[in-house]
């Protein structure tokens, strides 16, 4: 089982974004040189994000991304499933049906045990992500990582963020 | 977030070895044809499992293979990550140091908080796998599936199964 290395971006990006200030936005080329990434492979998932109802962005001089919700209303599975998709980890593909004996379609009713089995562990997996919100995560990153990456962080944001008018409206 | 197509050819194949007769194996054209399956796409599956101990492969005229250990004690888990890889599905790639203010590493002592809450998804992922037992899956096919399929599955392991002379012994 592997997850697109664009979950980690996008998680990062999302919790920076909860960082800033009111109304304002941040640009994606100030994400993608927070975190060495390449700015064309952090739009595809800030995009993704988008679409999704996470971020909303912003056109103009002062354009950029925020956050579409409170932190609080954001999980780490709304973030999963919007850069991977909404299907489940495991695929039936219903080997059980090729066999070499043909039967009727109605044998096959119910669904398969092993497929069953498989989607409750990821119902496990799920509920797990949704439980994390994204203010808890900046919560304890803001306590419990070490000062001078809180302190390195926070001055990247205060420097980066493009506070907007007041006759800004959000892009709903 | 996505499992490769063979875990499902895996865990239909042990399901299948659980029913063989006492040391009796099945070659791996048997369980090829019963899923509709390239015998070589599944030989490199069932060679995944070998290598985990979770099969045992039998040289010669009656070879093939069975289960290496009693079906109470396979679980989803052993054979998901005998075919995937014990690696979590979230790989962190530490982008939080690629910045442009370059830290100290031992302001990165403490885990980054957003790996440690996926990491914790997914041990909810595992534990769910490995509570669901390989013996547990094929009693539930044999009492809940449609009577025409277990038919079906029941006779096609009696003619494909190769018993064992009494000399042969376990290749641990």
């Amino acid at each position: 089982m592997k997850l697109g290395e664009g979950v980690e971006a996008a998680i990062h990006c999302a919790a920076m974004l909860a960082g800033v200030d009111g109304e304002a936005t941040m640009p994606a080329s100030a994400m993608a040189e927070a975190f060495g990434l390449s700015p064309s492979y952090l739009l595809k998932h800030l995009n993704m994000l988008t679409a999704s109802g996470i971020l909303e962005s912003v056109s103009g001089p002062a354009g950029g991304y925020r956050l579409a919700q409170p932190a609080e209303r954001i999980t780490l599975l709304d973030i999963v499933l919007a850069i991977e998709g909404r299907e489940p980890a495991f695929r039936c593909a219903e080997i059980r049906r090729n066999g070499p004996v043909r039967l009727d379609p109605s044998a096959y009713l119910k669904p398969c045990g092993i497929n069953a089995a498989m989607l409750k562990a990821e119902r496990a997996y799920r509920s797990a992500l949704a439980e994390a919100k994204l203010s808890d995560i900046v919560a304890e990153y803001m306590s419990d990582a070490d000062p001078r990456s809180v302190a390195a962080g926070c001055a990247f944001v205060a420097r980066h963020q493009r506070p907007q008018k007041s006759s800004s409206t959000k892009q709903t």
